[in-house]
């Protein structure tokens, strides 16, 4: 067993101009090293942002607390709040916002699909 | 995009006896399905647990909310609260439990690795 943190004080501000606001703790190896899929928490101050840009692969944004607004394709935000996930295709444009702060699991691979509830 | 919920009136007790007191809401398709890993929320209610059993893959626990009890190959159990993870490799005999109740995210895949965080 290995021990590890995603506490908000080992989180770090990643290079580019896509994330405004926002800091991201990586739970796991990251996909520029090799892994086919990746976890982190992102954490959005309020008012943060990740500016619209197609997903390079398949993701889920999970809200775990506080609420936002994304959008996908169609470009019509719609609100998020804890419970809420997304699913954003490949190469689907998309964005992310919050007036309040936001914290959210981002979950991304190439082989990644959604959960699909089947009815009883 | 496609939304999805993790939301705890969503969650169900999976088959087996692994589980007590403990709901899961998946996230991404399921191994059982095929996908090469996969990601969900389980939470514990007071005095849930994860019997002790050998991880089928690598997986992360992470703690969301609340805090709890995990041990690994040793059988040592650690605190462990909102903010940290631990890692499991394949095989490892663990455990984890919370008195108090406890929300956590399971990633495991046979390729994850955890995030090792490089000195600057």
């Amino acid at each position: 067993m290995e021990r590890l943190s995603f506490a908000a004080d080992v989180a770090f501000v990643p290079r580019g101009d896509l994330l405004e606001g926002v800091t991201v703790a990586p739970l796991s190896a990251p996909m520029a090293q090799g892994a086919p899929f990746q976890a982190a928490i992102f954490r959005f101050a309020p008012g943060g942002r990740i500016a619209r840009h197609p997903a390079t692969d398949p993701q889920i944004l999970a809200v775990l607390e506080g609420s936002g607004e994304v959008s996908g394709a169609n470009g019509v935000t719609e609100p998020v709040g804890a419970g809420d996930a997304v699913y954003w295709a490949a190469g689907e444009e998309h964005e992310a916002m919050s007036k309040g702060g936001l914290t959210a699991l981002i979950v991304e691979g190439e082989a990644l699909a959604p959960f699909e509830r089947r009815e009883p």
